[in-house]
């Protein structure tokens, strides 16, 4: 064998990367692969556009089938995105006898079972690394590198464009609204961007990482999800006199035994390295038995870190074919799903909280709140109030102390049908201790 | 096949946690190997000493052929550590056909042409993953999640020892020498910190990760190395000055088609992620031409972490065992050595440079000085002058612009030998742009 051919369906910004790594590094590929990867067709609905990458214009087809049923191709990379036809596309490959490579995210949380389950039946494999943190390794880390571990948690900055808006708000002092529109100015934020600011791409992700990371197949719909719309500059301020700082956080641990898994906003110490990953930037710090903490840090998207981490996939899996190891690691990391986790209901969960109040500023409304609160079994750490408002509405911070996050709920439902209170309380979780 | 067995030579602090990792975590192993891992032998000049492990004591023997030489074993993890018998055991247990996981930097660095040529004439995998950054996956992650990528640079903090003392001369101002006694004292340095202090065990890393990176074996010795004994806190405090922090880097880099590597204290901005990387951890900076920068950050040492690194290795190579895909990775991430790279003389790099000259408080000094930096080619980018002191000795320091290191030796050398030079004048490199 002296050459293994790919075919690629799905040439938007991140295909146009694959091509280009492929294109311009094919040498340096061959010195460590031994032999040469070649891109034989790419299929698109269009194939007129300029991508600004050089290739033959007679490798372009609009019809993904020239690329299934083509016999020499023996790697299919899908880079269509969605739902369908994507998953159309990646079943056919694997009953066509073709690998797979795929960044995608949301089809692979919410459809992984029935592909991965496909893909052992016919021995392919389907790798996935581009489908969280772009160019980061951490797939493949979870999978084989760290696989002498229990992990025992996992806090991920894996979202881009949450990630800008907040860092915007923290440093520049950015409402949402406008660290918003400058991240679509600079097409890090799409015109609709709910996927990203409502936290729908984080729990994708966290979805794939949950099931490598613990062998557990939770549908994304079933965690925990909040996103980052509610937080306003005076969030970002009072987290900041409690020295934290707020991130969007994909959330996976095992405590007492059961699964904790979730998505939001969260308010983590400032001095924590995860608070110092700002911009686009991604980040998965993460805890083994045995390897400690560990943090990996890079370009969670984007044309070229994303196609590093796709051609990576097709390297590896053209390792796995020139030595005959298909299957060499299962993809999920586990080689059956483990039955024996339970997974925590967050209402049921404990976690710190910061509460901000909008109250009248009248004697007695902190009595009021703090009543209703300690009658919920919450304790509070800590209080801030201050200064005074034209309109007569005034923030009152509070932390509180490890609570049921049920508890809280309907806490937060008493006080806010108060007369006093004048608006709805905003809750943000707060992570103090992201080693335990 | 429903058991790999695997021999332990060196049973120190390492070796008790792998043994530890090995026992632990069976069955979560199992669940992703498939098959079970046995630590069926251990050898150790000591078998009475008790290392927290609960093992089988009819395991232990003080004759490393017990392991060698036995048919059942497949795998051999050599931490004896040092050059001999180390070699010995690795080149024998090849020739037995056993594949080999080691931690042994020192052995790789300097014997590593040997050890992999063995290996890859008799088809026997040698795996590494510990022998940098501990518990990090630097290793697998450049030979295989990055291997679309061209590395451009790579900037590690590699030496927990070396990072811990200069983390406490900047968080805490203390001097060198209480803060290495505190390191002893603590566990993180030898009783002879040479190795640590000195640069030796960071050149010895930087000689594997770039003979992955690049594909060139150099010799540790061959490498510019520079130790950070002559930092002082006055060099501390200049540093945060001009926004910097300290750190003994690895460094290798590729610019204009030539390799720079070198080892030294090195003066980076203080807002850089590797700037925050404090006490003990170590990481890795990197760049590839798609990949972008990333970092990966974790415990560069210690029992568990670096157990972690070890029993990832053999679950790797149990995987090649079991798929028969010995040598899927060339061991050196390139199948032949990358001949056409130059690499150049750090005599004749260019680089900017922190001078700290201990001079007579006299006018005309500093005229002087710069008029012998100016006739050497090397401009002055800044410069600090203050106080008095009471012996006459006061501190003057400059920033220079890029200047070839060899023109800079020669100025010093003429500028020291000045009757108001005081004494030796200390210079430290800086990179003030890591995505250089």
């Amino acid at each position: 064998m002296d050459k293994i051919y790919a075919g690629l369906i799905g040439f938007g910004t991140i295909g146009a990367g694959v091509a280009r790594v492929l294109t311009e590094n094919t040498q340096i590929i061959k010195e460590r692969l031994g032999v040469e990867l070649v891109l034989k067709r790419i299929a698109d609905l269009d194939i007129t556009s300029d991508r600004g990458v050089e290739i033959d214009k007679d490798i372009l087809t609009t019809n993904a089938a020239d690329i299934i049923d083509d016999p020499q191709i023996s790697i299919v990379i899908e880079l269509v995105g969605g739902y369908e036809p994507a998953k159309s596309f990646i079943l056919s490959a694997i009953k066509k006898g073709k690998h797979v490579v795929t960044a995608n995210k949301a089809l692979l949380s919410s459809h992984g079972k029935e592909i991965f389950e496909s893909a052992c039946k016919n021995n392919i494999d389907v790798a996935f690394e581009a489908s969280v943190g772009g160019g980061i390794p951490i797939i493949k880390s979870i999978k084989e590198s760290l696989c002498a571990n229990r992990i025992e948690s996992l806090y991920g900055i894996i979202n881009g464009t949450a990630n800008y808006i907040l860092s915007k708000m923290t440093n520049e002092g950015d409402e949402y609204d406008s660290a918003l529109k400058t991240a679509q100015s600079k097409g890090y934020a799409e015109a609709d961007p709910t996927f990203d600011v409502e936290g729908v791409d984080t729990v994708h992700k966290l979805a794939i990482l949950v099931s490598i990371c613990f062998g557990v197949n939770l549908l994304p719909d079933s965690i925990f999800t909040e996103g980052i719309t509610q937080i306003t500059p005076v969030d970002i301020e009072f987290a900041k006199e409690f020295d934290y700082r707020i991130k969007l956080l994909a959330i996976a641990k095992v405590k007492d035994g059961a699964l904790d898994v979730r998505v939001h906003p969260t308010m983590i110490p400032a001095n924590h390295p995860l608070a110092g990953v700002d911009g686009v930037f991604n980040a998965i710090y993460m805890k083994g038995d045995a390897l400690g903490p560990a943090m990996f840090f890079g370009k969670g998207a984007g044309m070229m870190p994303t196609a590093s981490a796709v051609v990576g996939d097709v390297i590896d899996i053209s390792r796995n074919i020139i030595s005959g190891s298909h299957m060499r690691v299962p993809p999920l990391s586990f080689i059956n799903e483990q039955k024996n986790i339970d997974v925590k209901e967050t209402d049921d969960v404990k976690v710190e909280h910061y509460l901000r109040f909008t109250v009248v500023d009248s004697p007695g409304v902190l009595s009021a709140i703090s009543g209703i609160l300690g009658d919920h079994d919450i304790s509070i750490s800590s209080v801030i109030q201050k200064g005074r408002s034209a309109s007569g509405a005034v923030p009152v911070v509070v932390t509180t102390h490890h609570a049921v996050t049920k508890n809280l709920k309907h806490a937060l439902n008493k006080i806010d049908g108060l007369d006093v209170v004048l608006d709805r309380t905003l809750a943000i979780k707060i992570e103090d201790n992201l080693e335990d």
